[in-house]
């Protein structure tokens, strides 16, 4: 997606431990316009579907996820990584580790809100390995849901977790493909939307 | 707002320690035509008080947050709870307590996405104690960022945070307000938006 490869070569910034620090438009301080045209996007690649609910985690792609989930109609639910009083004992449980946090946690989400009569569209900001992706696709495989794709805004190409995850079938979008990065060189992957 | 008191008669569950869950269309399984319509309101609400920023803090208020932010065409920028390789060394820190998760622990927000140039509207999906609203709004102050007001969603009047930050002189927007409530009775206070 041009306009978002555009902000990346603008106002992305390349750090040492494969960082593509975005917290400028994407992840901190969002570029509303920016997310709603990403939203519109992963809307018109998964619109015949049948998606039933859009799965992502909190916190970083909620708003992106939002987005999406607002122009398919349909609802939002975001697993999350602490329990509080305010889910319920009845959870999907799935271990993932973190490389952005370097930790290990929980991935949580309330049965009821996640079932077998689903099918649901996957949605990140980012993929790098996949570990984010892998508990969502856990929490879908535990509930008997249909994956009908993986929407990503920046995949980090060189870190390979996007193509395992074609190689093992699913529908993987992502909006900007990095293949080679380092502090003078940013290569989009051709060909992506 | 009559939709948000009809969803939370219809939806919400009162449980002990004054929890009132309301996950199965507004923090965790989110109704994302209720979302629009909170944002809309809110945008109706605040549109001519120049706001420049709307901001939250992770996770549960990013999505009513973005959907305000959208309509009122301006950024959206939401405080971390962790670091994280994501964001700089140059931040501001507000010690707040958390008593959803009974803990303590540190408001994070980069210093260049708030400042002295910016009027904020605060957003979040809940107001009880007003623990997080303090955190935000410590950060307005560090930044020297004007306040034009708080939207929330849902606010529980009988915890007394909300009279307090409009006590403080605060213009703080409820769209739904409890004033009572226990397992029989959920008392909403009238003439709110």
């Amino acid at each position: 997606m041009q306009l978002l490869e555009d902000m990346i070569l603008k106002y992305g910034k390349v750090r040492g431990g494969n960082v593509l620090k975005v917290d400028g438009f994407l992840n901190h301080r969002l570029d509303t316009a920016l997310i709603c045209e990403l939203g519109q996007e992963f809307c018109k690649l998964f619109e015949k579907e049948g998606i039933t609910k859009v799965l992502t985690v909190e916190s970083s792609g909620i708003a992106i996820a939002y987005a999406t989930a607002e122009k398919l109609k349909v609802p939002l639910v975001f697993a999350k990584k602490t329990m509080s009083s305010n889910i319920s004992d009845e959870v999907y449980k799935v271990p993932v580790h973190s490389y952005t946090h370097n930790n290990d946690y929980m991935m949580l989400m309330t049965k009821a809100y996640i079932t077998s009569d689903d099918i649901v569209l996957l949605v990140d900001d980012f993929l790098a390995n996949g570990c984010a992706l892998g508990g969502l696709i856990g929490i879908c495989e535990a509930a008997g849901a249909k994956i009908a794709g993986i929407g990503v805004a920046i995949e980090k190409g060189f870190q390979g977790g996007g193509d395992l995850l074609r190689q093992q079938g699913y529908r993987v979008e992502s909006l900007a493909v990095i293949d080679k990065m380092d502090e003078n060189t940013l290569e989009f992957r051709a060909n992506c939307k």
